[in-house]
């Protein structure tokens, strides 16, 4: 079955609860940078899911840990820009993503002294520990990092698109960079069962609708002055590049970061309308735990000072 | 389409990777404890996974971000359990479930003075964070608690006949509390595509088979003594008794915990086989931050003592 037009996609799907209360941080958060002249990256992560019954306990979810996101987020406010950090709910976050909650407890120790009980974190994780949280706290100071959060493929439509409408102000300053995994398939809001289907009637088969494309009207329409960045994940080597050439051809944006899900953390390839450039980590730069979403944003921050017509980047943090 | 029996799906399955290593744990954590005389309970937590591709970039899953197993598993622990806690990769875990990542880096104050740099917790969140950090430390400085993870609805099964095939010599001692939303369908392996699948080749239409019911063999063969107490969650309150009594009828086990997706953190049905009994919280409880899960685990507790035959509890930690 065809996709629906991105219009109709907004007129069946109502928007989330907290919608306005999300709107009003973009709106405020866009308005505060953009006085500022600063630079705003919106950065996506995570994976949509797309609930197979109102009442939701199923549902299809796309695979995303949220670790390209959350490290580039970490990246882009390193080099002065304000970050929209746009995430699946509870997958990784900048900062937070270095400690599980287990890595956390086992760092603190616990001095027992009744009343005047103190926590202290070990010194041997304070090397660890004090850099990122020295980052965390000069980000939130600042009013650097705003989050926001979807769990359906319709909540993220609805946001991106919010978010698109406060970053229009900012011109060429405003760079989206559309990490998150978005469901190519959603079930026809009609043909959503309301409660949990039952398995004594058989198992069931799951008619899947293609979702539209909003890249189409995000670059033509909603940010056309904005460096846009997707992405596309494949398995398959023979698909990567020739995939993301025709994306770009259809949607005009300004780069596709094409990816293997097997290689993707130490692989990717810069595709551009002019040309295609890889960066690839070495496996002692793996072994020492060298992000490669460092060189990709530096790569794109470089691309993107250059398309504001100026060597001036922002300063860097 | 019907399902396949229980030994057709480990035959056709094959175990995860790191399944010795799991296996080898559970070995030795249920040889111990069973050494001492003590019990164990085994807490399934969070919610199975059905990918759709090989290389999995889709997946169905079921909704649980592992509240009940989580929080149930520190009652197990204070009411003098060993607890085997096998839960979906991410989900909520005991005592790391009160504290967000972001919520821990925001109590902790940096004292940056170069090499003598210090982190300490901020004095007001010491009331809030050592209380649960000694029950933390003190379940892991007695080797209580045993952590195992999965993703896959067949990881979960191998996992758990693993887990019961070192449980069955503890008998009456061992109770099970299979709090795990496991999917009810699966995609046979071969009907599983090697690559992502293309949207260009139009919407896919998925058919699921029915996964095949693991309480069977469980109650009646891998661990005939132990107290075994499964889970339901519906949606529809008029499906909600009749389906438990209809499940304890079926396997022969001693309790189904029947709740509602929507009232779920107030309300649950404990469903045995002479007679079904109501947990509910008023509101001030629920405002009070009260769990329910340490009403539910009371409960269960008190009857796996009577199951027994003695009224000796484990002396509570």
């Amino acid at each position: 079955m065809a996709s629906g037009s991105w219009e109709e996609f907004f007129a069946v799907h109502l928007p989330p609860t907290d919608f306005e209360d999300n709107r009003s941080l973009l709106k405020e958060f866009c308005e505060r940078h953009d006085k500022h002249g600063n630079r705003i990256a919106l950065v996506t992560s995570g994976g949509t899911t797309v609930p197979l019954e109102h009442n939701t306990v199923r549902f299809v979810d796309n695979f995303s840990a949220g670790t390209r996101g959350s490290a580039s987020a970490e990246y882009f406010l390193e080099h002065g820009y304000a970050v929209i950090f746009m995430h699946r709910q509870k997958t990784l976050e900048p900062y937070t993503r270095h400690f599980s909650g287990q890595k956390l407890l086992d760092m603190l120790e616990l001095n027992e002294r009744g009343p005047n009980t103190t926590i202290t974190v070990k010194p041997d994780s304070v090397d660890v520990l004090a850099p990122v949280l020295a980052r965390y706290k000069a980000a939130h100071a600042a009013g650097a990092l705003l989050h926001v959060a979807f769990t359906t493929v319709s909540e993220y439509f609805w946001l991106l698109r919010a978010a698109c409408e406060c970053l229009a102000r900012l011109g060429p300053r405003a760079l989206l960079y559309l990490a998150a995994a978005v469901s190519d398939f959603y079930i026809p809001k009609d043909r959503v069962p309301t409660h949990k289907m039952q398995s004594e009637s058989g198992a069931p088969v799951i008619q899947l609708q293609l979702v539209p494309k909003m890249l189409a009207p995000l670059v033509s329409l909603w940010v056309p002055s904005a460096y846009v960045v997707s992405f596309k994940l494949e398995t398959d080597e023979n698909l990567l590049v020739p995939k993301a050439r025709s994306a770009l051809e259809k949607y005009k944006h300004k780069m596709v970061v094409a990816n293997l899900l097997q290689t993707r953390h130490h692989r990717v390839v810069l595709v551009k309308p002019d040309a295609s450039q890889e960066i690839l980590l070495t496996r002692e730069d793996v072994h020492a735990g060298v992000d490669i979403e460092a060189s990709i944003v530096n790569e794109i921050v470089r691309l993107h000072t250059a398309h504001l017509g100026g060597p001036s980047a922002p300063a860097a943090r």
